[in-house]
């Protein structure tokens, strides 16, 4: 399984993704799951990605090829005229692997991977985009300003609790760890370490990177706090009377 | 879907369950999962069900023929004389809804179905069983001292880092409230009301019993409460530095 977690907010975009990648609990690898192209003024596109890992190798090793051999550049994520170019490129090339890989006749569900595909071009607005097995995509909007992907759903309450996108970006990573080391504790298939990425609107370059390891003493202090936190919160509530 | 939680502590046995049904999101009806058995001052036992409604309502039917008709009431929920032979029964019978509803040579995990069961027979412990659609079954031991069933993931985080079996059964309803809460506003398929049940250790009898409804003031306060409560917890941990 994985994790993978895309914020947009009122200052930039916020990305953070696990590294476990299995094949049963006991066949269990580290690989990293944020993927990044840059254009220094001009754009940046980070993408990150869920699902089998042959595919979402193929997928970013074909949009890598194209943003690195010149004569083969058309259609790049260096060159998309715009980010909803880029996740259009993105599908196709998840429907291409996809179709490439399934068996003629057989179900593709086995070979199947969705991504969250968010950044800025220069003279455009930053979009965050969640890109389906099939190729197709969704945009995030005011009302849900997040998407996540793989396994979901322990992380989910206290995103849908606590996010406003008028949080610092300090603050949304905060938010992200709390979320993620829920589910960190509750299945086996999310692991550390965590890769974090922060993206300043309108700055056209990578704002922060950090890969945040076990023995991160920030993580240490929000898994710990946390716990106690959340006992202190159960605590003020009144208990229930007969 | 559908959940429901059981949970031992040191002063007793304490059940919840939702009470929503779905064959898709626009057939949704309102039934029963908790089944309740008690002859009072000899035994109490409780029955939460998860899985295909047809598959449940045969099991609590069949074993409820058996608890009235008493020239068949050998096996029955009311004479076993234990509370391992009661997961057995349980167990046993699920087995034998499954086998004839399934078609010949096909899966029958669309018939599938699993049960929380818990109580005490008067001479023995209180004790709580998880049973699976296969008729085997666990129980809870002073690690894991509660099962979920159902749609489990979104409210396991806080039982797993508040639930303490010293708590007293009013603040277990609190805690599972604020799991059922965090279930309720993520997916649709679990539903109000609620039902709520305390057995007090040896008491060989109901000790509290309450449908929930969405109106009930304290449900109010513990969902509204907790929202406030969670964010003001966020906000006492430290934010990211860079």
């Amino acid at each position: 399984m994985t994790y993978c977690v895309g914020l947009k907010t009122q200052h930039g975009l916020v990305f953070m993704s696990d590294t476990r990648t299995n094949a049963g609990v006991d066949n269990i690898s580290t690989f990293r799951k944020m993927h990044c192209w840059q254009e220094p003024d001009d754009r940046v596109l980070v993408l990150l990605s869920a699902g089998n890992l042959a595919t979402t190798q193929a997928v970013v090793s074909l949009l890598d090829e194209r943003t690195k051999a010149p004569d083969e550049r058309t259609p790049s994520m260096l060159e998309t005229p715009s980010m909803y170019q880029a996740a259009r490129l993105v599908g196709d090339t998840v429907k291409e692997v996809i179709r490439q890989s399934a068996p003629a006749g057989q179900s593709a569900d086995a070979f199947g991977a969705s991504f969250i595909l968010g950044g800025q071009i220069r003279g455009m607005e930053p979009r965050l985009f969640l890109i389906y097995p099939e190729g197709n995509f969704i945009e995030v909007s005011a009302d849900t300003p997040f998407f996540q992907i793989g396994e979901t759903k322990y992380g989910k309450p206290i995103l849908v609790r606590a996010f406003d996108t008028a949080m610092k970006l300090e603050e949304t990573v905060k938010l992200l760890l709390v979320s993620f080391d829920s589910t960190l504790k509750s299945n086996l298939s999310v692991g550390l370490p965590l890769d974090l990425l922060f993206y300043e609107n309108d700055t056209f370059r990578i704002g922060y990177e950090k890969r945040i390891e076990a023995d991160d003493p920030y993580l240490r202090e929000i898994s710990e706090g946390w716990s106690d936190a959340l006992k202190t919160a159960f605590k003020s509530l009144p208990d229930f009377t007969r």
